[in-house]
């Protein structure tokens, strides 16, 4: 099996915590240093056994690590790789969890010049709407997709050593281009996010005292869960993959306008047409999590 | 405690069954007849034991009854009342469970020239996205409200009545104006079920082999449940509810047409201000829904 000597997580929070429990629960890494701005969510990681030490600043924590994994929101990305820029070892393996890829390659290439060979690009398809290292958990992960996207000189070792610490973690990983992941994710994902937290945020508007919510039935609160995630990671990953965002909004309102039309002209065929649609293809996306 | 004679349950489906489940489950009903205009389903109920027989023409399923629950989807409603009609006691007390109440009330109105006293509208919000009576369990309307529409000269002992037989089901009951049922409900029910279709949708249409839902994660599965409801059913209500339901989407088109505009420009402030206002929001109604 894969095992890394020393691991520098920076960014101790839901998945970087998570990936680094299930890590250390398959005996894949011998130490894990911590870093991140707070000091107390450090002290706590140390105390779940999550990180084994921490140092608060990059440049320190990445001395002599293997492996390093950037657990930070895609708006800390730049400024760590900046600052790890001077002390990584060479030989040392990069990879990130941004939930968006073409943000991060971008970063890297301002700091580096170009990707560096041994930076794989990652972004593992799990979460929950909670955030912190108290969230973590091992199993976050398992039976759940990693997309890695490295791009044309990506060094395969370092790809191959990725691969296999997501899959000791209970991944399937899969390779992908940097644009398709951004185009994909925004229309899964991004997209999603941007509905439910608009949809909350316009009923809320919509009466002062809120009284709306009170008559919202639990298919509301599952609607709505993915809202309850943490604003500025969602702005972060809004402004890191504007583009391809941009485009699957605006796919979307053209499609809803043309239901609004269909309401106006009491068209139920063409409602139910577009529901049925819909139902089959979320029924037939459910058997294949399922499968 | 609330007893009924004779029930008649007319749409014995997931809500109908439901109900019908828990007020056998009290001992609040004598007998409950059934009907609709499938038999295999009929029979199917007599064998769960939600209904002790069944009629398949309404008029004579309505004999005798004191109390008639109008369970079939909104597009059915009129028809229904107009074969229930001349054979409906005069003594018997009527209440539909439909998901607009506009529309019932305007069906009554053309059926019975106005809404019958002894008519009492309602709608318990609570639900799955499964249907049928295979679907129906007694504690749907646990912990739930169900919201009455009396009119000016509904009987106040009907409505106590009904309102008796849902408390017996274990629902909160609230009494409100037939117009802000139909708003609140577009808002917090219609809307979202016609934007989880619509998204899904959109998506199904994205790529042709659907390999976009591969890449979907757990959020996206809460947030499109609703979109695996009933095709038809949501038909129904849409054309139903169609002038609140074309409001709540005309203001909610807007305010995403709002969003795009901070994504274009980069404006990560007023992003975050919008995630936090509905996180804000969210969390405050989960306390609600959780007292
Ligand atoms: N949550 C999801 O569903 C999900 C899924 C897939 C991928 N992702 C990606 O995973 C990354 C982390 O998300 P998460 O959910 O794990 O968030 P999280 O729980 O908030 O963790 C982020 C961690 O990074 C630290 N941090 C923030 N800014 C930093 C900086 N400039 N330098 C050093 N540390 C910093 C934070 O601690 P301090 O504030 O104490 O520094 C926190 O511990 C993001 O890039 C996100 O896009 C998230
Ligand atoms: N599901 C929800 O989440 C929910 C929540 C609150 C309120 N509601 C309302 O509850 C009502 C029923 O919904 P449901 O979810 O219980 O649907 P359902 O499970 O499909 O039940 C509807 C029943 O009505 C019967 N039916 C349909 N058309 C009929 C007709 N013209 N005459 C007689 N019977 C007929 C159907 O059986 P046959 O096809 O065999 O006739 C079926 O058993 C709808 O008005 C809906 O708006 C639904």
């Amino acid at each position: 099996m894969m095992h890394i000597e020393r691991l520098c997580l920076i960014g101790v929070g839901l998945i970087g915590g998570s990936w680094a429990r299930a890590l250390r629960d398959a005996g894949a890494v011998g130490e894990i240093i911590g870093c991140g701005r707070t000091e107390a969510s450090l002290q706590r990681a140390v105390e779940l056994g999550v990180i084994d030490r921490y140092e608060c600043d990059p440049a320190q924590a990445v001395l002599g690590a293997d492996m390093v994994v950037l657990g930070v929101p895609l708006g800390g990305m730049r400024g760590v790789l900046a600052a790890i820029r001077e002390t990584l070892a060479p030989h040392a393996i990069i990879t990130d969890v941004g939930s968006a890829k073409g943000s991060v390659v971008a970063d890297a290439e301002a700091v580096f010049g170009r990707v560096p060979p041994r930076f794989v690009p990652g972004h593992p398809i799990a979460g929950t709407e909670k955030s912190g290292v108290e969230a973590s958990f091992k199993e976050l992960f398992r039976h759940r997709r990693v997309i890695l996207t490295p791009v044309a000189d990506t060094d395969p070792d370092a790809v191959a050593t990725v691969r296999a610490l997501w899959e000791v973690a209970g991944a399937e990983v899969v390779a992908m281009d940097v644009e398709h992941h951004d185009e994909v994710l925004a229309a899964t994902s991004h997209l999603p996010h941007v509905l439910a937290y608009g949809l909350v945020d316009t009923l809320a508007h919509w009466d002062d005292n809120r009284e709306i919510f009170q008559y919202a039935a639990g298919g509301f609160r599952d609607f709505t869960r993915i809202a309850s995630s943490d604003p500025r990671m969602w702005r972060d990953i809004c402004l890191a993959n504007r583009e391809a965002l941009l485009t699957a909004m605006k796919r979307y309102i053209t499609d809803l306008n043309s239901l609004l039309e269909s309401v106006e002209q009491a068209d139920g065929e063409r409602l139910e047409a577009v529901f049925d649609n819909a139902k089959q293809a979320r029924d037939h996306f459910i058997s294949l999590l399922e499968q």
